[in-house]
């Protein structure tokens, strides 16, 4: 089932760097975990935003939730999601 | 290069369903065609809404605004853009 | 599959009165036999508004779009869609 | 007498764990007590937010009152109260 | 019970004269006949703008919400509805 | 001369707590001085909300400002302000 | 007392040019002889919009509204209202 | 040439009292100064709020901002900045 | 005098194609005459809008009021201004 | 190809001003080397705002990002960017 999701982050200004380069290394790896698994089916970066466009495969909107909620950068974010379905003007049976 | 574009559509009420009808005909070929071309890559319906999200693959501006203003149903549409790129997260060369 | 939906109604007031007639009944029906069937758990008008807040208990996102789409009041709504999910201070397993 | 909560939790980034834990122990038994009497009816989590949609069922706007600034989490969160009552299209005597 | 309700009055400007002035008059009525009841405790016109603020006492939200979808004037009307209660720096035991 | 006014209290978190109560006996006595001397005519609580409507009954806008810039809750409050004239549907001379 | 007041003037496109400019020709002049009772004591367009900022001075809210509810256009305005006072950093006793 | 300006002060909570009182003693000579000089034709203050309506009367877009962006508390405000003319209606030559 | 404006087009679905094209034909000269005077510096689509940014240099407010309201299309856009200046990090003189 | 950036800078009150001097030198320094290769091509200050409207020319969405993430005061910025193009009543090919 597919799932919109658009990230802000927003990071504190005084947070150490040594803090912040060691959550951003931990949300690069669980961010391509999940891609390798097939969970996050996209990711895209907003031109001029430290901010993302991601497409979530995911069994339902629990597993969503886990993933979204478990992210290390999640109390830093603004997280906006949409649920999906196939477009009826798609030329393919399904478009994850 | 990639754009991601939401469309709302608002159709008039009092507009007449044989022109209606005849619109929705000419937009769902339309998009099939781009879709076939490789330049609308993605197309989703967002559950519960007469809108989509999409991603184009397009050569430039010019482009993106060449498609999008020969939508059948573009004088009924509610449109924004958001040029994208590869995220430094992503585990693909591209992710169109 | 839980999801909460907000649906704000908005009549033409030139709609002729009989087909509004028309249309409220249907649309009554409609969500009577979803009630009935499950799929449509709760429904509460708000206060002074011509709105409503309702649950839908549904497999996925197709069905509730299926739903949602084909209600005979679909034309003349505003329709928010937010998906749900148990909450960790639930004293139940499931709180449809 | 039926109430639709939103609930958003903000807490501070600097806020010390162990004082985060200690409130959110108490925010969990609080809010059970008071599912078990019956005034809590419903609580949801919102799918990709620190948030929720909640039922009340209480004798008036001052129970309502004393319930939800009465939270631990009170001060940490932006709250909407939105009055309900029974649905014209609903097939219960009540939908709490 | 006391809540507080805006009410913003959008005519339509190609409504007849004869059915707007019919319409008024109704809403007059139908005001006063509350305000002498008790339920209508007070009611304020905003400088500058087709607009009301009013502060209605009555048994619940079913009571609230039949009258004002009662009001002669409701499908021309955008409304606002915020549940009251006694302030605890009020200096009396209840400020209807 | 009436006017409407909102207040929404933004307390920060770390504000030490004999600090908070001192400004909030201060808070309460100034406008427990008010009400008696017939200038703050009613305030009501928002269920739900660290806010509240009140109703002011002063000579002219230089007053009013001087009651609200003097409230000892000033520098945490949102404030906004409607000049309020008596309703041609009302039921009484003034409605103060 | 002093008033500050936006208007943003929306005619329909079809209003008929000659029912326009009657209307045209009755605000003109209402407003020229409040200019020159000394009750409207500024009024500005705004570059690029058809609305004005103005400034009243007037014996209270009820004479605000009469005002603003007998202009000719006031049916198609937006208007919004701030009462204003002398600031303490002005070099007049007052800035009428 | 005119300018409408609102300015809305926020000065952080903890500013030291001296520090802030300095400040707010070189912006009211700063004010003085140039309502003096004739480019700062009005400032009113708007009733319940820390903020101000102001016109100006400049050389150009650049002397304006120069005076905007030279004000003591400049990093402590919001401000919004509205070119103005001569309306139609008015009955003077100019209206600064 | 540089100054930044944006215009929205929104032509009424119900527009006589011959009356909707005649206008766009005289808005069309109209910006152009203008641009060959130098006071229209600038103007960009939108992608995906139908929209433009402009940078106009012009005389004074004045001036660039009487452009904008003259536009043939003026009463089928929304306008918004903002006053332009040299930046101090700009590598030019101007930056018309 | 061509886009539209708004940037609002936002400095914290307490940066140190030896540091803020420093990140405001760099940005200029960055933003002229740019402006010198062609890929800035204009840069406006708005009157009484810490802002500037913007164009870039650069050769794709990566590009502008990379720009866009390398400010010095990026991390202080909100930014929004729009992507434009020759607009059809343009007089030049390009409007760079």
């Amino acid at each position: 089932m597919l799932f919109h999701v658009r990230m802000d982050v927003h990071l504190p200004h005084d947070l150490p760097p040594t803090e912040a380069a060691e959550i951003l290394a931990r949300e690069k790896a669980y961010s391509q975990e999940l891609q390798h698994s097939g969970k996050w089916r996209h990711i895209w970066r907003l031109a001029g935003q430290y901010a993302n466009y991601s497409i979530f495969d995911v069994r339902d909107n629990e597993e969503l939730h886990a993933i979204l909620s478990g992210l290390p950068l999640f109390k830093f974010m603004d997280i906006e999601v949409a649920p999906l379905l196939r477009h009826p003007s798609s030329i393919r049976d399904s478009d994850a």
